[in-house]
């Protein structure tokens, strides 16, 4: 006989009908109820269990976090809190869980803190927060990869091993196969990278732009959707040092068109995640308010998960520039106050999460798109303003998370890009080939790059990013 | 005014509309048709110059390889070889391609070898053959996903950079942020991974299975796409350093249940190809068609592309013991007549990819899964069948390409495993949160990986595999 997911279960009304249902034990409860779940959805199903006719020894095998196999006709509910239940005509135990070893895991049925959780990752998936978490980010990942294919993009995989070492958005991680105790060098005392894998120097990439915008100057759209690295030593909770991103680029596309991209995408995949994971969301927006309850007032959230969730889906973006952005934060009553940790004097001044969220939670109270920002404190790849000092970049701010995602339409002019990377002291042979691409026929391009992290934290109100991630890499952490 | 793409330009009849389509000049005739590309489909549109009142300089820029503007309106088209044109009212020049420096590129139109076209990986994807194999890619990826979701599986990062070395899978590239030239030691004079950036030896990922499974311990069905990496020195077309894998993985599953997943999936995704991508396929096929006349008669393939995957759609997949393939292989023509590189001589041989094809090709004639190998030709998760001799591993054979899917039913039983990990000398402790698994309701499960270079190789009908995804990572090969 097949199994039936418990999602399907739940949704059913096709009583009296023999069903076999597997998962593990969530709880066990007066020799009688199994709660019983199977990955397929946050709720439980409950199996009644004919305890009478029963060996006592099998009663005493059905315990937390042992995996069972049900046989049993599906019922109306008598008990309050759910619909249906399962009539139990038989048990199959298929694996046991010692009740004293579980006491030390996670899987223990009490609270927990997430540090703990952390420390079980490979055990984090049985729990109501992460399954739910785990479902919702998977959901996110399909919807981004339904809007693009919807829309006439094409997915590429931009190399993760990269030779190529100037896009300089971080601090990159070394990949090599030479033996770390006998390191080859030249004559002049340098490592031979020649006699490594690659026959050269290589790092994990940080961004696939550079990359992608090859294949965009052909394709016309495409995305890329890949782990990513940063090689920093942040210990904080919002940085990981593996972490996946999104970077779609179009051609024929100014920085208006990818505005629009921008907030229609995010806009469509969080619209997406609320329709397919109901439960998961309204799961997760209670243990906020849970959450919430031992913080004091001023650190509580002012929305719920589902309003934070529809604030975005339902608001235009405003769209605002970096120099009238300068002025209304200048003016603010926290930089006048001197509330904000890095007060904003001046025209230049990079933006901290403080100031983004001040403009998207007090001042214009809707998502925010800033844009044309000072040249000096962006990459060398954006295209120049007429006024020589901004550039066309852009950063979309979001409440509670500040920077959501951040891009530019690229600089296709060759001659202003080669003055640019000259400044930079990048060597133009390092980017021959992003050169090529304005040397036969360029065309006005952009695109952008948004963390799948950031936006899980964001649809699940977790507050710390190694919560948004199955495996979580952080300085002195590559456990499993 | 707003682009349309030319995909959306050649299924339209809405004709004397004005229209706007940017795009690649792919050729300029008679100072008059452009063919005009813009990535949306194999199909270039042909647009219609009025070159006696087009100023001579301008029509002197409209070159191979530059990119234009064109303002219009959509006509029925009098030539051959189209439905539709476009008679232009105006052309703008975005950007030139000098025609001289146009001649060393592979956007010069004529046949490239597929080598020199890797050289210039930066411009590939807007010649036809690459475009149609990215678009395959693109729609192959999406279908795979599609699959999944609609199935009820979880998408799962698993980590790249990992700690875990137990999988055993291939040699690995190391991650590091030491400095080579300075590399910090123990006082016993080993490496001192311990300043490491992870605090520990870290390496890429060979396969996300092991962490998969701790997934499907909790979600029930989950499954992985994602880099994967082999430090191989293998120079051949069958093999990269870093390939795509994906690796679903599935609770409350034995290997029967495995192999109905195999062949549906594959099935689903390449009728979601032919389906989706007709004209790249068409285009591949008659490339395919065109190579093949310069092949000795013996070395054509005996199935055109579309033939091909019409086989594998149409037929059941064959599935035979290992024990007995063993024997249809000892008496095969073939062997007897020492025609096969390697002879089989006896149970317990390793398959090779001629007698894997021979299968396929010869002696079944549709696609085949072999199971329950020789426990010592594979790895140690896999579940050992009562004859103590072979486990249930499985692994899916395709004509043209021998192994395109590999998999098993894992061991689930605690104590086998432990004896097979010793057996392998591989330390408990390294695998702790495996064997976590099988303490804490284990349950029968079952997964299987399939390399999507090697899916698109099939649906595409190319021969190296350097040639299935935009920039490939080989030995002594990292640009871009």
């Amino acid at each position: 006989m097949k199994n039936t997911k418990v999602k399907a279960l739940l949704a059913s009304t096709d009583f009296l009908k023999e069903i076999q249902v597997s998962g593990w034990v969530r709880s066990f409860r007066s020799n009688r109820f199994i709660a019983l779940n199977d990955g397929s959805t946050i709720h439980n199903i409950q199996c009644v269990v004919d305890f009478e006719n029963t060996p006592e020894a099998l009663l005493k095998r059905i315990t937390t976090g042992a995996s069972v196999k049900i046989n049993g006709t599906l019922v109306e509910s008598q008990g309050k809190g759910q619909t249906v239940e399962v009539q139990v005509t038989k048990v199959t135990i298929l694996g046991d869980a010692d009740p004293e070893e579980v006491k030390r895991t996670i899987l223990q049925p009490k609270r927990h803190t997430l540090e703990f959780l952390r420390e079980q990752a490979h055990l984090r998936a049985r729990t109501n927060t992460f399954g739910a978490i785990m479902r919702v980010r998977s959901a996110l990942s399909f919807a981004i990869h339904q809007y693009f294919q919807q829309n006439g993009f094409y997915y590429v995989n931009t190399p993760i091993i990269t030779g190529s070492d100037a896009e300089g958005a971080g601090e990159m991680f070394r990949v090599s196969t030479l033996d770390e105790k006998n390191i080859p060098l030249t004559e002049d005392g340098q490592v031979d990278y020649k006699q490594d894998f690659f026959g050269k120097e290589t790092n994990l990439t940080v961004s696939g732009q550079l990359e992608a915008e090859t294949y965009a100057m052909g394709m016309g759209q495409v995305y890329t959707f890949g782990p990513t690295f940063r090689a920093e030593n942040s210990n904080t909770s919002r940085h990981l040092a593996e972490f996946w991103m999104i970077e779609p680029e179009v051609a024929f596309c100014e920085l208006d068109g990818n505005m629009d991209l921008a907030e229609d995408f995010i806009k469509s995949v969080l619209k997406y995640v609320m329709e397919t994971c109901p439960d998961d969301i309204e799961f997760l927006e209670n243990r906020l308010i849970q959450e919430d309850k031992s913080k004091p007032q001023a650190e509580r959230s002012t929305m719920t998960l589902r309003e934070k969730l529809n604030f975005v889906i339902d608001n235009n973006f405003k769209r605002v520039s970096y120099t009238e952005a300068i002025e209304i934060l200048r003016n603010s009553k926290p930089n006048k106050k001197k509330k904000f940790k890095y007060l904003i004097e001046e025209w230049g001044a990079d933006l901290q999460s403080e100031h983004e969220r001040y403009l998207v939670e007090k001042h214009f109270e809707c998502p925010v798109i800033l844009f044309d920002y000072p040249a000096n404190i962006k990459a060398f790849y954006m295209r120049m303003n007429e006024d020589g000092k901004t550039v066309r970049a852009m950063d979309v701010l979001f409440p509670g998370i500040g920077e959501i995602a951040g891009g530019s339409q690229r600089e296709e002019r060759l001659e202003v890009l080669q003055e640019r990377i000259k400044e930079m002291g990048i060597e133009e042979e390092e980017l021959w080939w992003y050169l090529d691409l304005r040397k036969f026929g360029t065309v006005p391009h952009s695109g952008f790059g948004l963390g799948l992290e950031r936006l899980v934290l964001f649809a699940t109100g977790m507050g710390n990013i190694r919560d948004a991630i199955p495996f979580p890499r952080t300085p002195l952490n590559a456990e499993f």
